[in-house]
């Protein structure tokens, strides 16, 4: 087998004259999905309260699982006798897994990251658990989702001495690497890392027991240094793969950093190939990286924020610039309006998904309000169902403005985006 | 105007030929619910976790609000001007709400019952909050439900002396009562509470103001003490009004005296209005009193079981005769098999719902498992939604067994409720 398998296909179906964006559709063993696309997060094999249906119904087509959640509970073995992780959450559309290492890095007590793999202690039982790439791919094919990840070596991109980041820990690690007790500079650390990176991904393509039925996408490390991004794409481009990743982004650094990276890196990687740019959800650099050319988005906010009472709107002025409103805000106690006039999710717009309202009327503000005061789950769910839609409503507002070449249209319809337009792009709005 | 009015509408459609079992429908100004109905509780204003679609998917008409946690968050006024309850949740059903009595007994630290009302602390800011009939009925008429209940004096219906019920406040306050520092006996208790029941009843009608939109109910006290039901139903039936309700059972009692309570009871309370045994829920003790008579329900078993990962199933056999499933217990923890066979919920059958599905697999035992064991919200809301179908399921089977008088049938597919048919219909099944 060459490891690249036909898991998967992708084609590119409308590009950018004026930048690197391009509409497309992956084609997978359970159904397609359109590109740009943002992947809803189902961390332990659900997205936090909301049914695979509303998810669905939501826009969303492909979704992500955590292997390293699932491995620890219910564990890859018991979800593979259940006939995959689809059957076992009622998703039919494509899922996407990661490859339990970012997890295992951030979440845990890491007791060594060596070449080999990486050992640490299981959240749930203390018990010690062994990564490698080998043990990552059996997992993920166990799990059986459509895409599936290389398992990687991702250091924190800045120098954790440089700022309070939570990731002193794999700072710590990575001096414990190696059993030589060798203490790395940070750029020593990087420059391994991107080099075993590649040796793993080399070994995660010979694991790899299923490619005709489950796509491996590589990933691409380097931190925020562009010369080891490229030497990285190089790298890693260079084994045949069905896709490709951006990896550690979105582990600290700036949305400046994030997007200067991801404009040097995404245009590097092959054309034919589909982009994921991994953990990256801020409007403004979802929009930022889909003019580099990225096709693929995932991330927690909409959900987390969802639980936590912030609403995405588009409007800045009503959100104070911040892009989201907080429902717990006193201000919205008789508030009848919805989260956000002209949204269609069934927060938003009930009677046009069938649901039941007096008169077309909305979940309102004042109604939503009352629930995060009561503690009632309701609040939690609304609000997730709208953000996930909001998200979805600004891909479809994305591939339509690729078509068009509409940049200066998108940025006006999703001021909280607008940043993530290039500067360059704004002039050539459609008259 | 005579407190009456036409707020709703009552018919018998058929009625058992041998017991005071009866079909009917209730008319609303919000729809028609059927009955013997089982209405879920939506406490503060929502049912947990489930949304108004949901809800009516699984087959329940007609919902109840509990006036006392609407009133101290976030408030009948403020309801009222988010134009009622039903606006307010977005229910555009039958919604009838409670007194507030019951909670301000049984949750509050009363400070005092006298003739005319009750002062209780709240228990979100500790303030003191007053509950008359003249309030109540402000209240219940601010929030807008299609039927409201009248405010009652509700005392425990066994001794608190000889058990351990946490009623045990309400003596106190009982004792506390008419100001004169009288204590009470259990047997002087209960018939000043009979008695003010009544007199509170005649303040509820006077005070009621929208007699011709909301449906006011009187409420049969007395105890476990027949002579006393007796009287009650004399003292409150005597008292026109559009339906009445059995109230102060499931208080403590066993099933056995709130079936005895019920059997006397219900044939006493007229004919022609709808009949509502208030807070009894298990599925025997209902069908014991449909058999009685009675055409109303409610409880919070559904949800609140569902919550606790305890999935309502027909087979005693494989409940170990409790009716109900542990879905936390190890032994599911690879059952691919749905809550229950047969059942046509959400849960269950999702294909059935246009859910998203791998070859109609429900959403297994093992899933749910899972998620319960991962803190996750969908598992308490897919056993919420199994229970509250199961509840409506067993309404659909109880309607059918009155027109076809085949209560043998109903014993036999639904053998949890099996001990609440009499014994003398038991012969005369369906051949």
């Amino acid at each position: 087998m060459n490891g690249v398998g036909e898991a998967i296909s992708f084609r590119v179906e409308q590009r950018s004259s004026v930048c690197g964006a391009r509409t497309g559709v992956v084609e997978t063993r359970h159904g397609s999905f359109a590109t740009p696309a943002f992947m809803p997060v189902g961390t332990k094999g659900s997205i936090k309260g909301i049914f695979p249906k509303q998810i669905r119904e939501g826009g969303a087509e492909c979704v992500l699982n955590n292997t390293y959640h699932l491995l620890l509970r219910p564990g890859s073995e018991l979800i593979q006798r259940r006939g995959g992780v689809h059957r076992f959450m009622n998703w039919d559309g494509p899922i996407l897994t990661d490859s339990g290492g970012y997890q295992a890095y951030s979440m845990a007590d890491i007791n060594a990251i060596d070449e080999d793999g990486v050992t640490f202690k299981s959240i749930l039982t203390g018990e010690k658990i062994r990564l490698t790439p080998e043990v990552s791919m059996r997992v993920q094919n166990q799990l059986g989702p459509d895409i599936m990840m290389a398992f990687d070596d991702c250091p924190p991109s800045v120098d954790p001495e440089a700022g309070p980041t939570n990731q002193t820990r794999i700072r710590l690690a990575a001096e414990r690497d190696t059993g030589k007790s060798k203490a790395y500079s940070h750029e020593e650390r990087l420059d391994l890392a991107l080099e075993r990176t590649t040796r793993w991904l080399d070994r995660c393509k010979r694991a790899h027991a299923n490619p005709d039925t489950q796509a491996l996408f590589g990933i691409v490390q380097g931190g925020t240094d562009l010369d080891r991004r490229t030497r990285s794409v190089r790298e890693v481009c260079d084994i045949e793969l069905p896709g490709y990743a951006i990896g550690g982004v979105a582990v600290g650094e700036s949305g400046d950093d994030i997007s200067r990276v991801v404009r040097h890196t995404a245009p590097l990687m092959p054309e034919d190939k589909p982009r994921y740019l991994m953990g990256v959800g801020y409007p403004r650099d979802m929009v930022a990286a889909v003019c580099a050319g990225v096709d693929m988005f995932d991330c927690v906010l909409p959900t987390r924020n969802g639980r936590n009472a912030n609403a995405f709107v588009r409007s800045m002025e009503e959100s104070g610039g911040r892009g989201q409103i907080r429902l717990r805000n006193a201000k919205f106690a008789e508030d009848d309006r919805p989260l956000e006039a002209d949204c269609d999710c069934q927060a938003c717009d009930p009677t046009r998904h069938g649901w039941p309202s007096l008169d077309g009327s909305p979940f309102t503000r004042a109604y939503i309000r009352h629930l995060f005061q009561a503690d009632e789950m309701l609040g939690p769910l609304l609000v997730s169902l709208h953000n996930l839609r909001f998200y979805q409503r600004l891909m479809i507002d994305v591939r339509a403005a690729v078509a068009n070449d509409d940049w200066l249209g998108l940025a006006r319809r999703w001021p909280g985006a607008a940043a993530g337009v290039p500067t360059e792009l704004m002039a050539l709005g459609a008259e």
